[in-house]
């Protein structure tokens, strides 16, 4: 990398953490220069606008969560266990960013404002729901997974409950939410198994 | 009420959408000024702040929220039939303040931002949380759900898959995560059952 590409990553792990934290109306150019000890000249050389730095914070927050989220889950064998070490994993990790789940804290923060932003938070819902109803057809192809199963709701309701899960663990500053809602699913995807698979 | 309290009534009702909407830091005095076409001076002689302002708004939001989720419950006979209404209710009128649901907003927007507000959501989401345990220990000991059932669990189960579905579906701009979560949820709640009750 140059000397510019090196600045301008170390600007983006500065300001992801800070947009994830404060949102985007709540997190100021004043406050990555506060972080990074640049001044406005400086990060005005690397992007042209706020937003375009929140869009490179926040495409660098995802990609790491999401690769904390779903690294090596390919090699488990079996759908519903594999199934079940996605959620393991995201109540034991839900981020590695500080502020939370930088999808849901976009999409909440954005839902009535910066509609990039909301487009992007909507596009990682959706690539996390897509992989999370991959594995469900898969299962029902390999016959782990009953056939009258439907693979969008499975997808959804994980989503949901364990985003929603991370909000109130996050709120109540303890992973009650977040381990109650794992054994919830586990129970869900334990009843996903066809008959020889239980 | 005096003309004083119409009018600080009226300021309430017109900033909690802004509030819900757009978040703490991103909802501005001057916005409520346009909003409620009142001076600066008139607002500050209702509210000393407008962190004042932002709880007297979030309190006004969560009220309307909370009844319409849970007004009439307690007229329905069977636990199980009860909390499956609950769900219903979330999945049908997820909220009634334009923005999504406050609780959720105030938790995400302040969750590494203003305290006060913060507490207050907490408050919330663990009331909410209280009503729905009780209903399972109530169904408990009237013997309609199994002894093993944690209330605990179930409570944050369906708060945290409703509040992660009404994100989701407010993101993608339609009903189906939230119907998705509500049917996955029943599915639970069937399982709660005691024997001679299925």
């Amino acid at each position: 990398m140059s000397k510019g590409e090196v600045t301008r990553q170390r600007i983006i792990e500065e300001a992801a953490p800070l947009f994830n934290q404060r949102g985007f109306a709540g997190c100021s150019i004043q406050d990555v220069m506060d972080a990074t000890g640049l001044e406005k000249g400086a990060l005005y050389r690397h992007f042209s606008s706020k937003e375009e730095l929140a869009v490179a914070a926040f495409l660098y927050a995802t990609t790491r969560s999401t690769r904390t989220r779903t690294e090596g889950l390919d090699e488990i064998e079996g759908t519903v266990d594999r199934l079940r070490c996605l959620v393991r994993r995201f109540v034991e990790t839900p981020s590695v960013m500080p502020g939370g789940c930088p999808l849901m804290n976009t999409a909440i923060d954005c839902d009535d404002g910066n509609p990039t932003l909301r487009r992007l938070a909507l596009d990682g819902i959706q690539a996390w729901k897509g992989r999370i109803a991959r594995i469900v057809e898969e299962g029902i192809e390999r016959g782990e997974v009953r056939r009258q199963v439907e693979p969008r709701r499975i997808a959804n309701t994980i989503v949901a409950t364990l985003e929603g899960a991370l909000m109130v663990s996050r709120l109540e500053g303890n992973k009650v939410a977040l381990q109650d809602a794992g054994v919830s699913l586990d129970g869900m995807l334990d009843g996903l198994r066809c008959g020889e698979h239980r």
